[in-house]
Parts: C-alpha cells; sequence; structure tokens
C-alpha cells in the first residue's frame, strides 16, 4: 500500500533499451545525494534488460534473450555484470537499497518467445510455457513475448514464479508494459499478474503501461494497478504537454490512496543519451514548470526521464521545488476548475485542497503569448480574504476576490491559499 | 450570479402541461411556510402556461396559443386568471414574492410557430417572426415553437425582448427547454438566450432542459447557463436512480460557482396528480434517502416535483434533514471515491470536502440485498481519528481507520467526518 | 406498369421553383417536334407550382400557398393561368397529351402547414389536416410541408384524394420529393403514397427524390416506386459525374422491368435560366459524351434539365443518336465490368447485353489525359469475332481478342458486339 | 489464366488438418472415375500437411513442423510416404496428374515461425526469415507463420522460393489462407503472393482464403487473385447457407472470366471423418438441391467437401446433373432479380444469361413451410413465349408471362428458357 504518488528516476528517457549498471549505479548515487531529500525513492531500470545486443531505443525483433531453466528472462550479464552467477537484479538492488533508495524493474506481459518455441517448464508446475501461451496475444511493437492465456492452467503460477524471483532480488517496483491499454482483452491477464504481485511475498508496486488507459475501465485499474499511463510515450514536445491537460482532467477523480493514473516521465535535463550524448530537453523553462504544476497537483507519479548526473541548476531545483513537492504529496481533490478562451489566450486553471489544509490554484497559460489573467476566487467558492503563496516564486501577498496574475505563454504559476 | 445550487418547487411532475394559478399559489403557500427555512425558495411554473386547452401531461399538436402583437407568448387568462388584461405572470410573481419566494417559468427555446406563420413583429425592430425563424429546426416532441436562427438580425432582440416582459413581470428564474442537448447545433442560440437572460435588468436564473447535455461541452454549459440538465426526464423508477450514479460521477468536477449540473426534479410525494390525484411516488423510502444523499453530495438542484400541499410527515422530513441540505450547501470538490462489488452487493462511496470543515462521506448500497459494509478510511486519504456524524440519523460515533455500517438494499448513509 | 427506363424533360434544371405555364407549352411544343421520336416523352413541372411568389431556384420560407378547400396545393394561376377557376393543371395536361406527350408534376411529401395550422378538412373523411400531420417530420430544406403520419385515421384518405385531384387533372407521373433518402423513418409513409399513386385510378408513374437513396433498401424501392434518386441533386461539375460511377455500379443489379434507378436530369444546354439567360451547361462535349453513355447503358431515367427551345446543334444531337438511345432501350443485366488504372489514367469499362441480341460495352476515361486502351475481348467473356459498332461514330468494325480505341479525357465510347 | 469456375475436391471438410496421402489418392481416383467427366479436376490437400502429429480439425500451437534449410515448409513424410527423400508433393502430383486431374495444397500466409526464431536463409538471396519476418503480423487462429512485411528486401524471394518449390512439384492450384479477409493491411503481401505465383514458371491457379472478404475491394481480388472466398468457413447448417444469398447478391457482379468469388466447399456427403467416420452432411435434399443453384448460377467454384469413395446415389447426382454444371460454366451477368415476401413465404429469384443462348431463372424458398409460387416472366424482362426446362427434373414446358411453381421448403428451381 502507498499513500502518495511514486517519485524517483527510469532510465528510458535517457538510455532506451541500453541502459546498463554503470549507468544505473551513477544515477542512483546522484539521486540518493540531490533528490532523495525531495521525495525521488525508485531507482527503476526500464526494457531490454535480458537482451545482450541491445544498444539505443530501437528493438532488435526475434533476437536471442537471456532465459533460466524456467521460462524467466534474466539479467544479460554483459550489460550487468553484478547478475553474473544466476544472481540476477540482486546485487544492484542491494547496492541502490543502500543508498537508501528503492529499486524497481520493467517487465512485458507474457511469456518469452523462445521459451514457448522451447516449450520450457513453468517452475513449481507441470505445465510447459507451450501450454500457456495465448497463440493470437502478441505486442505489436515488440517480439520478445506471447501473452498468458489466464485461463489455462500454470498461467498464475508462471506469473507467480516471475514475481518471487523479483522479490528474492529485492525489487521494490514491477512496470509491467503491453497491459495498460490492452483493454478489455487483457483484463484478466492483468488481474492474474496483480494477483500475482501481491502475493509473492514482498511489497512490490505495479505500474502499467504503455497508455492511453481507457477511462472506463477506471475501477478496474484502482482495484488492481498503483499507476497506470494515461498517455502513450510523453515527450519533449509541447504539443504533447498541452494535450495532457485534458488527460489529466478526465482521469483527475481516479487518484488517490495506492493508485494514480500516470503521466509517464519526465523528460528534462539530457535525453536520449545513446544517440547523442548533448541531447537536451526540447522543452521550455516555462514548459518545465507548466509539466511539473500540472503533474503535482494532479498527483501523477514522477519519474525523472533525464540523465540525473548532468542536471544543470535549473533542472534540479526545477525537480526539488519544495512547494510543488509538497503539493504533489498533499494535493487532495484535485481538478480542473475551467478552461477557457482569454483575450485569445487559453487559460486553464486547476484547483484542489491540501491536507494540510488550504487550497491550491495552479493557472496555466496554454496560449501563444505572455498574458495577464484575472483569476476570480468566487469562481473557486473561495469567498474571504486569503494569505497566498505563489510556490514557484515563494512570493505571499493577500488576496480578496481575485488574483491578477501576468503568466508567460506555455508558462503556470502554482498557488496555496490560506 | 448564484453561489449555491438553487432549491426550489416546478409544477411539472404533479400536474404536466395542465398547472394553474390557484395550484402554484397553494404550493407557494406550503413551501413559504414548511420549507422556505430549508432553502427552497424558486417556485417554478412549467410548460404551456401559454395554452388555454392544456390538460394534463400530453401536448396537443398544432394547437393555438396565447400571444401578444410581438411573437411573445402570454399566460392563458383561463388557468390564470390574474393575467387577464395584458399583465402576464406580473401578478402571480408579486404574490409569491410577497411571501418570500422567488417566481420561475417555463419556455421552450425558439418563436411561436404561429408568430411564424402569421409573420408577426419582433418588437423594437422592423424584423418578423418569419425573418428570423429556423426553417429546419424544431422540436421533435412539441410543435409550438420554430427555433431562431442565431445568424439573423433581430434574433438577439426577439429574445432580449421576452426575457425583458419576464423582468418586467418580475421572474427569478427562467427553465428553457429543447436546448440542452441539442448540442453542437443550437450552441449559437444557447449563447444568444444566455446572453439576453443576463442583459434583461433583472437577474434571472437559467436553467436548461431537456438532459442529457453533452460532456464535452461542459466548459460551454459552464459559461452559459446556471444549471444544465445531465438527464432526459427522471421519474420515480429505480432504474433511473441507478444510472444517476454514472452520470453525476462523470459531472461531478463541473459544479461549482454559479454552475449545477441538474439530476432533475425530486419525484416525491403525491406526482401525476392531472391523471390521478392519489398517485404517489413509486419510490421506497430507502431509494428517496439515496436520492437526497446523491443530489446533496453532489450539489444538484434540488427541485420537488410533488404536490406539496399532501406532503406527508417522512417526505417533509426528507426534504427538511438539516444534516442533509447542509451538505447540499456546503459540499465541496464532489467526486465518486469508488464503485466495486462487495459480496455480490454494490457499494458506492461518494467524497467531498465541507467548506465549513470536515469531510463528507455517502455510502450507497446499489445492490439488491440488505448489506454491511466496512469503509477504510485510508481510502479515503483519511489518516486521523474523527468524530463522525451520520446525518440521516443523526447519530454521532468516533471513526479511526474504518467505518463499519449496515445499509439497506437501495439505501444510504451519509457522513460528516470531522 | 413501364416496360422502359422513362424518358422526358423537367424544368428544375432551367427554371428552378419559378417554371410558368408558357415555358411549359414551349417546351413541349419542342419536344413534339424534336425528341419525342426519340422516346422522350414526359414533361414535367417541377416544384413550387403553388407558390404565386416563386421567383428562380430559391425558397420562400413559410411563404402562403395556393391550396383549396381539403388541405391540397393548387397551381398558382399568375404562374399558369389556364389553372383559373379551379381547373388546376387539367387544361395545361390536355394541351401536352394533345401534343402526343405526358404530363407530370412535382409534390413533396406531406400535407401544406398551412392547413396544418389551419386545421383545414381531408377530403371524403371526417379528419383535419392537424390529426394526420407528424408533428416531427419536416422537410430540412423547405417549410411548405409536414410530414404525415401513417398510423393516423385519414393518411391514406389524404393520399388518395390528392392522387384522385391529380389523375382527374390527367397527371401521368408525379415526382415526390423529401422522401427517397429518408430511410427508414419514412418508409411507411412512402408505402401509403405508392399505394395511393396505384389506386387513383390512372396510370401514374411515380418518381422518388432526392437521393442518395439507401442501398439497402433496394427491394422496398423496387416495389413502391418506377425510380428513386441514387444521388442528391446533379449538376454540370465532372467531379458530381466522375461520382456517379460508383453509385451506378452500386445500383446496377437493381434495375429492371417497372424500377429504375435514377441518375437525376441531364444538366444539358441552356441552364438556370431564371439567373442568367445565357447560363449553358459546364460539361465539355466529351463529358456529355460520357453521361449519356453511362445513363443509357445502366438505364437511368434520362429526363432533360435544359430550356429544350434553345438548344444546339450539338445537344440535340447528343440526346436523339438512335444506337444510344437504342442501347437504354435494350440494355440488360447492365454493370461494370471493371475499373483500374491503366498508364495513369482511369479505365471504367461496363458491359450489358441487348434485348435485341449483341453485346454492348462501354468504354470511359476517367482520367485527365487523352489515352489509348487495349480492351481484352476476353475479360467480358467474348471469345469469338465480332462485328463491333462504336455507337457515337457509327464506325464498324471487326474485333476480335481485343479493341484497341482512343479515347479523351472524360470521355466515352460505346460499342455493340455481335 | 482460367475462363471457368474451378471446380474439384479439397480435403478439409472431411479430414481437417490430418489428410494423408493414401486418401487422397483414393479420392482422386474416385473422382477421376466419377466426377471428372462433369468438370471436377482439382485435388487440393488442405491445411498441416507439414506437421507430423496433426489428427484432426485441430491445431497445434507452436508445434515442430517439416522445414527445408530455407524456411520452406515440407510435406511430414509419416503422413505422405511419397515425399521421403525431399521430394515433396512432387510424386502425388505426378500420381493425380496421371489420373487426368490436376493437383493443388493449401499454404498459410507468411514465413514459418520455426524459420525466423531459427533464422534460416531464404534461397538464392543472402536474407534471412528474421530479415523479413513482420513482427506484429500473425494469424489469429493458427501459430504456424509470421506474415513477410512486402517491404524487406528479400520478402518478394522468398515467395517465389516457395511457388518456384511448387512448381517443380507440379502444383496446379494453390489456396493461400490468412489473407483474404486481413484487408487492407494485407494488401500488399497478397500483391507480392501473386506476382510470385504468376512468375513461377508454372501455371498455377491462385485461391484466396479466409473470408469474408472485402467488396470494398473486389476490384483488387479482381487482380490479384482467381477466387477469393465471400465467406468465413461454411458448413452444414441451414442459417449459412442462408446468409449466403445475401453475400452472392452483392458480389455478383465481380465474377468474370479468370476471377470467382468463392462461396467455400459444398458440404456434402461424408464429413468430419477424423471424428467420426459416420457423420454426414446435415443438410436436407432439398437444401443441397439450393445450394448447388445458387452456387451454379452464381458461378462460384465448386469444391466438393466430403470424402467421395463414400458417396450415396443422391450425392453424386447431385453433383453431376448435366443441367445444373452447364449452367455453372455458361451462366454470365448472374445477379438477383429480386427477393420478397409472399404469402410469409421467402421468394428469391435469381437470374442469368447462358453463353449459349436463353436466360436462366433460379427460384428459390427461402422459406420454412412448401409454397406454389407465380413468378412473373414479365419482372424478368422476358415478354414472350418460351421452351422452359426444370433442370433439377429434366421437365420442360412452354412459358409466357408467368411460370406457376411448387417447391419445398429450403428447396430451389432452375429453368433455362429460351
Amino acid at each position: 500500500m502507498i499513500t502518495s504518488s511514486p517519485m524517483g528516476w527510469n532510465s528510458w528517457d535517457c538510455y532506451g533499451a541500453a541502459v546498463d549498471e554503470k549507468t544505473v549505479r551513477a544515477n542512483a548515487e546522484y539521486c540518493a545525494k540531490n533528490l532523495l531529500a525531495s521525495g525521488y525513492e525508485y531507482i527503476v531500470v526500464d526494457i531490454q534488460w535480458y537482451e545482450p545486443t541491445a544498444k539505443n531505443h530501437e528493438y532488435h525483433p526475434f533476437t536471442e534473450l537471456v532465459t533460466d531453466g524456467y521460462s524467466r528472462l534474466m539479467p544479460a550479464v554483459n550489460r550487468f555484470p553484478s547478475a553474473e552467477g544466476g544472481k540476477g537484479f540482486a546485487p544492484l538492488a542491494e547496492y541502490v537499497h543502500s543508498l537508501g533508495l528503492k529499486f524497481g524493474i520493467h517487465i512485458m506481459r507474457g511469456i518469452p518467445r523462445q521459451a514457448v518455441h522451447a516449450d520450457s517448464p513453468i517452475q513449481g508446475t507441470d505445465r510447459t510455457a507451450r501450454q500457456i501461451a495465448k497463440n493470437d496475444s502478441i505486442c505489436c511493437w515488440n517480439t520478445d513475448m506471447y501473452g498468458v492465456d489466464p485461463s489455462k492452467e500454470g498461467a498464475y503460477e508462471y506469473y507467480l514464479s516471475i514475481f518471487r524471483l523479483y522479490a528474492s532480488w529485492g525489487v521494490d517496483f514491477v512496470k509491467c508494459d503491453d497491459i495498460a491499454r490492452e483493454m478489455p482483452h487483457c483484463r484478466e491477464e492483468l488481474k492474474l499478474i496483480s494477483k500475482a504481485a501481491r502475493n509473492c511475498g514482498r511489497e512490490i508496486v505495479l505500474s502499467i503501461s504503455p497508455g492511453p488507459a481507457l477511462l472506463e475501465e477506471a475501477e478496474m485499474y484502482k482495484q488492481y494497478a498503483n499507476m497506470w499511463r494515461i498517455t502513450d510515450d510523453f515527450w519533449d514536445k509541447w504539443e504533447l504537454l498541452y494535450n495532457m491537460f485534458e488527460r489529466c482532467e478526465k482521469w483527475s477523480i481516479h487518484t488517490g490512496f495506492d493508485h494514480y493514473p500516470d503521466a509517464d516521465m519526465l523528460p528534462v535535463g539530457p535525453l536520449r543519451q545513446d544517440y547523442d550524448v548533448n541531447d537536451r530537453t526540447k522543452f521550455t523553462e516555462n514548459e518545465q514548470i507548466t509539466m511539473l504544476t500540472l503533474w503535482s497537483i494532479f498527483r501523477s507519479p514522477l519519474f525523472i526521464g533525464g540523465e540525473m548526473t548532468k542536471f544543470d541548476d535549473f533542472t534540479l531545483s526545477l525537480l526539488t521545488n519544495t512547494g510543488i513537492t509538497d503539493m504533489h504529496r498533499n494535493s487532495r481533490h484535485a481538478h480542473q476548475l475551467y478552461r477557457r478562451e482569454v483575450n485569445g489566450n487559453e487559460l486553464i486553471v486547476w484547483t484542489s485542497v491540501s491536507a494540510e489544509g488550504g487550497t491550491y490554484l495552479a493557472v496555466f497559460n496554454a496560449g501563444e503569448t505572455d498574458a495577464r489573467f484575472d483569476i476570480s476566487l468566487h469562481e473557486a467558492e473561495l469567498y474571504g480574504k486569503y494569505k497566498a503563496v505563489e510556490l514557484w516564486s515563494n512570493e505571499e501577498s493577500t488576496a480578496e476576490r481575485h488574483i491578477v496574475t501576468a503568466i508567460p505563454s506555455h508558462g503556470a504559476k502554482a498557488y496555496l491559499l490560506k
């Protein structure tokens, strides 16, 4: 059970399928030193850690993967040397834990095609991979796995066997891919995975991908996952950020105790290092402020996508603003208050209640020009006189009936009113 | 501008198209004496007050209506005697005001077909009804009007002329029909009506019907109406009440200052008096408790549909429960917390914050058997120890981690936790 | 019962709603002299003959129409002087008949709104217009009528009363508008109209408009109408002609004895005379050849849309080509043989069997450049040696295995092979 | 190039995936002796001939298949002994040819998954199976293959390599499965297969499955295949036969030289022998007459699905009726004439022209009771006096204006009128 929305780092945005142990250790060390105090605690190794030849963000169709004798994927030792001798991620997890952090991995729904073709056994059963694979269930963007047929004897045992393995390694977080948007046809398979995660003997946060998840399945996600992606892969493009307002609006009432709709990783700082070590986020500083403001009032999980060891001051300050991380932790009942055209610009206002008292107002200028907005407090059903703190600037003022504020194009402000 | 969700009485459920002055006066008197203190203040005359021959809930196609010389409908004097001599609803409104109440009427979008065929003038213009009517815009269930073409000169003047007439009568509330669900094709016509209502010289609440309104037009409704129906006509059937949970869930984040999604009138007490004076609501007492609980935490407008002068004790107590009417006034950020199957029953939990402090939890048993539920406070993100008052019973207890409660089938409980 | 697809003239394309008696007489005289021998025999007065103020192709919303005392429309005497004294179209029909031609009129589905508002009686019944009108059934482009509710007593009697009136005038052809594409909601009304037409005491061809008719209703149209429009209004634009290939392909198997899918009037010669007497068809000669070829092999009704008295030689020759009008009469089992890209041009080939022996092949160049095509006779399942006559040029040749032919862009050739 | 619709036998209906050489030889011998004179000439080995363990109509997911060194499937020698030594189907084809018959096989679209996982080479290229496989293209009901990506170098060469192998064996007919209804996404792959079939050095009929094919792709099928299934698997159920009338109506104009929409195999005589040697078709004799009549006037390919060596007299006579097989060969321009309710029964009439002169009329009683029908010849545009032969009974009569005929429920009659 988790009582606040998870925070941490994920290797995908900066290394794609090619993350290695050295990188993970370096980022973990940076995180422990600079970001853990702000709440960032999960270090997550993303996809293809079981593939010896992975080089960048691209997948290798039908390539040979590392498996154990029980249809289970194992870390490629050439990329994760500490995994040698069948130790899996246990040594790396142990190191991450030693820094005060938690350790996570990515998995794909299903069972390796290799294991199905080899008809490998399922641990602790007399069943084989071929007997539990679902013939017509494949991922459309990756060739590693077949889906598992939940109606087959041995299906649950397979999933339990992999989660028990991860538990034995010390895994705290599993991001299960190729499932969140695959509804309703993968609903029973998700339930099986969820049950295995909860019965594996270790507290493991279950994050599911990719999005967009289906709104009409909201109650199901709430019961069977801790986080679910509400969007396809999010990258450093304004259009994607702009569209997130609507996604967050729709999902806002489904955020709460132990379950958090997920707007995806934060593409900040150095990205796509597998292609170009000089690549940096294309987002402007204002756009990054908009992103952090929206993610935080909405309580999306906050997973840093950039190579942290090369962060500049702005990026670090963006992620560690105390007012904002407090809002991320304390925001309750968040929802869009309204969205409207104001003098040719697009004004979006969100509100929420702070668990520590007071009301949050987040004000976004989604338009293309800098603008001055007059925000009526009555429209937020705030009728008295308030002390207002703008969280990014830490400026304090008295507010009654109105807040008048200048916001640059694509920028945002966040207020806590008491 | 209204700062809480409107409450009052509407003649439709008990008299259909056939309400008359005597009935309105009698209900107004009862309301002033018994319900005004609880907040019920609007007395609304529903459809066909301009039709001399209306007898019950049925419409008379193509029948003769009462109009003035300016394409405007006027009360039928045989049904509203005080309207004689062209005084319209002014005398009746005056009487209602004298009781401390407010007065409302129903109108249909558009201009009378009669006026179009007679090509009557539009007041204060050189235009005629025929010039502003929209050829292909008719209501599919009533033959009285043609829609007005917003692009035509004289269209706004027509709407302004009717709202000025209503303002001169002392009308405080207009329920405009045949428009709320007619989107997007009637969007511009709604904007015209809204503008006329706001510029007529009197504060008039604009309520629009029928539903279901379109969720994707939410921001537009928020700007141009004070209330909009989220459902087709609501009557005393469990199935309709059951479906309202989903409607309210979807609209919950669009309720606030000056704008209230409307779950329709409350079919309580004596109904359909035009057909049978002995007819009473088919809802059980538990279902009525469920209805009031949902409408109140969601802050739907509360318009009584029954013949009030014949209310029994239960009905009066249902509507005047102080805890519930307080919740209706103070509920903020309401939303469904979850909805799930529990031991074969369907449990629905809503939450909101009270403007006066504390958290509301409404717990519904939508299943077919009485049941006992264990409500985790952690799931509502309530982690401390609380004083809990159940509003229907006024029972007080201490709650920590859980509330365990027995709820009959189709029934509800409402808690205020502080 | 008709055994070949109707041919004639219709006033719409050249005069819109404003046709008058003088024009009809002049065109009838021209037709009798120049086109009757080729089969053009129906002279049809199109819409609004009952409206005194009609001036061109535009409709006058809610305008006053001429009716008799029985809810029936009557010709406007200012436009049709011979109709004076309640004689209706009888004198004009008599004149048309005297020329050896047949006489037709256009009507709108339904009953005049005027009659409904005046609550006029239905002839031979104790019912009134208001009692049979269907509240919510209106035409979206013309305000003259309400639909008739087929379930009402008096509905059939109304339609019978108008068809008996037309029969008494000597009407041979009725084009009923606002119905052909209004399926399935107007299906029962069409059946009523069809029954009235067949029981009125005179043989009347029933043509229904506007299109596009619905393919899935084909068997219904075949039973209840003689012609039905397969397209919205067709005008002199290549794009509309190009799209007709697909419409004709889909409807080809539904053409036969007594029922003919209708590709609409032929916009040839002088058009839109109500706006500009110098206006001529925008179709090139090749496009007109394509149109006549497709309409004829497909057996669409052939109704001339232009002002005939001002025809040039080409137009007259186009319409009176003996080979083509023979094909229109004798074509059987017509269908598209194939449609494909050939060297960047689009080749379309149709085939049919002649009732008098032989096979028709129509070859269309729907592409944008002149081209030479090699048409395999095997693909038409013609395996022998044939005498081939090209119908437009009347050139004769011997064909075996192939016909090689040059066709200009947007042009066509038509062959009869024996 | 084929000039009439193919006829023959296919092993699926009687043996599913488990057909063997002995069975093929026995049926070929029977066919040569009893059915070849009527036109049945193709002997087709259906799916899974490359799978050693196939036992019945069920597929074995992920099972081991027989391949050569070039990613190509080979006959399982345990089931087809003459294939030993890498000879493939050459010996069996030779035997079939020796009987005067032609030989066909079934294939699945794509390349064996086994070959992809083993990364086998593609003959005559430097490419491998993995390089041409399309990651996300699988069959949803069979696990043998991956689709081939037409944009990859080596893709065409792969298909050419398998068709050249088949040509070397003497294959005359290939039924390619998992493609006909997989449009538009498999359009380019079909074009590749078609090109390979036409360039392999032997005349091979290309039949594609499964249906329903997409009507809007008709011109594409006509160019790239000789037969395409217009239905999913057809079996001996009246409902499936009844639905075929509509399928055939829609596809009727797309039948002709070298291309034949395919209503699937004829489930007559002994079926499903892999499960029960006593199983016989569930169709009544009347239903079988309806099926043969419809298939023949429509010119569907006629492939016998039953175990021929155990045919009874009725079955053999059904398939060898000279009038019907003549109609199958000579029918031109076939289409449904009409379909309507007659006295509570459903009457369906088809017509076509005979290439040898005369008109066919097929009359079906699709209703549930025996009935007498009066068929108007005028409705078929037949206006003279005719000699009419009923093909099933061979009864001759004179027909003028009408044919009156009694037809049992689910039965049919077929007339040739001259």
